[in-house]
């Protein structure tokens, strides 16, 4: 098991623990730094039915007093109406101050659970443990919490830190290849923001195998390492959010566009993969990013089986894009690709963000 | 106009104003610390009738574009349905990150917009315009946000500081007598918590006048104040209140108790002044407090025109007070006037926590 420590600004510090078959240790991590309570923990009907009884057995078995929470799987869960039945759950079995809530999941478990735990009591400590690609190496590290509005994804939500992540790499097993393919959108942008050794593991699975998932497993626990170190570097110094962090959005204003327009049809990471081939697109036509970037992107995207391009029109990602809450103002902050593996942040006005798009998706 | 500078922890510094008739500078004041920008002004239906004119005109002539949310007034709608309908608003009308909440009303309208503020897109910047004694002298400074579940009041929140807090006293002038003895019950707080000089002007107008709203008036300024200058010094050092910020927890345990078994029909300061009086005698019958004290609070807080006692069962107000946030696995903090002017906390087991209630209201 490799262990990362996670300091973020004044944020208390955490641990990131990244290993196989770790879950049936899951008391004993958390009884390493914290005494022993009450626990909720939160989970969805789906991956629930795997890790359950393991994450439970052990908590209990190092003194915790477990009470558990489940609600149906996926996005449109992650709504006011699962957060209020999480915070009535939570008062109804007097969850105080001092005791903990424990996640399990992926992002949608991450963001909820994790809001929960920013705003019940005005805020109890909480231990992630994600269960998908995309919420390992993305949710784990930025302390990041939210809900979706009716108006848009991600709109509600938080900054609040876990006391600690366990990521335990065998749980990628149960997961469905579309999922799987979301966190690889999420690893490639790590490449594509200066992480060499991620783009080298993923062309020389892509290259040498068809089947991305098999070939990326004995490789799990070191590109999850790598994402995490790589996520941290951008957000140590920038947990507001605004600054340094928003590198971190590369794919992200047109990928959330693709996501709210498609109604959340078009899951997160393929949405993302959309965004970073359409900045490239934009970026060249645009003279801002280098010529043979977007091709190069596209491949790489193409061979990790993830879409290249939408069918949603500019105009529609351009009014899903205005909700955006990365939008400050008149102006809209973008991250364009320079290079392959290299991206710089323009502040574009809102006037030329239809442009842009088009530019990218046409 | 009298200026107090809040500077809390870590947290950014900023500013109370303090005045009468000031209400038409709002656009100044804000124009003076924030650039111009979209602004959500969120108020209520009945308070809002009064001053909404005055601030959204002040706003607009200092550049500011005002859209307006308002609510029915009262306690029942400081919880998740209202919060959810204000964030929707905000979104429908694309309030940005850069942009601006100002809020105008009691307590209910801090804690309700201030909740929105600290959670739409992760967190905007907002304004307070207390318009009740209660909210100048005590959700004025603190960060403390909230709305109430179905479980018990204030359960759910965050803390959250505003980028100024514009009182201007007139406004109390259109305050029910109800509401304002409402505040009258925390400033009788703050002087037990040391406060020598409200404890003189509240003795000197009780025994002066017999209508203590009118008596007060030409002192609101300066209570107002010292009331404000005694809370920043109990909060500064501890703004997410694990130690000495829990001495403004006087009177509140049994009073949040007395709030809930009522379902709320009792309002806040009214059921503060019975916990105030509560564990005065309680103190006194365990030989924590000093004989007399629970009588000299009892006269003051009659004087006042407050309840002593409550017709509420001990066993119910038990049962409320254990979902109350404050209470930390098998103990319990709880403030005991040691004498007049003068307090401890002390904790004590769940246990005895029925036996103490008991003695206090019985």
């Amino acid at each position: 098991m490799s262990k990362i420590t996670v300091k973020l600004g004044l944020e208390k510090e955490y641990t990131v623990n990244i290993g196989t078959d770790i879950l049936k240790n899951t008391g004993e991590i958390i009884g390493a730094i914290h005494s022993p309570c009450r626990v909720a923990f939160i989970t969805d009907f789906t991956v629930g039915t795997y890790y359950t009884n393991t994450v439970v057995d052990s908590l209990k078995d190092s003194g915790f007093e477990v009470y558990i929470f489940a609600y149906p799987a996926g996005e449109s869960s992650k709504n006011m109406e699962t957060y209020e039945k999480i915070l009535e759950f939570l008062a109804d079995n007097q969850i105080t101050r001092s005791d903990l809530i424990v996640e399990l999941g992926g992002g949608v478990a991450g963001d909820l659970a994790g809001f929960a735990a920013a705003t019940y009591m005005r805020g109890i400590d909480y231990v992630q443990i994600p269960t998908s690609l995309l919420a390992m190496v993305d949710s784990s590290v930025g302390g990041k919490t939210s809900i979706d509005l009716e108006s848009g994804k991600n709109l509600c939500g938080a900054f609040w830190q876990p006391i600690s992540v366990i990521c335990s790499v065998d749980t990628l097993e149960t997961l469905d290849k579309k999922f799987f393919d979301d966190g690889v959108a999420e690893i490639i942008k790590y490449g594509m923001l200066g992480n060499e050794k991620i783009l080298k593991i993923l062309h020389s699975c892509v290259e040498n195998h068809d089947n991305l998932h098999f070939a990326l497993k004995p490789f799990l626990e070191e590109i999850v390492e790598e994402a995490i170190n790589t996520k941290i570097s951008y957000v140590k110094d920038d947990v507001l959010d605004t600054g340094r962090r928003q590198y971190l959005n590369f794919g992200h204003t047109i990928g959330h566009a693709i996501e709210h327009a498609s109604r959340y049809a078009i899951p997160h990471g393929h949405a993302v993969a959309v965004g970073m081939c359409s900045m490239a697109k934009a970026g060249e036509a645009l003279g801002i990013t280098e010529e043979g970037t977007a091709n190069k992107i596209k491949a790489l995207v193409r061979e990790c089986g993830l879409p290249t391009s939408t069918i949603i029109s500019p105009k529609d990602l351009y009014n899903s894009a205005l909700s955006d809450k990365k939008r400050r103002g008149e102006n809209i902050n973008l991250v364009f690709p320079i290079s392959f593996g290299k991206c710089e942040i323009k502040s574009v006005k809102i006037d030329e963000l239809l442009n842009i798009i088009t530019l990218g998706v046409k």
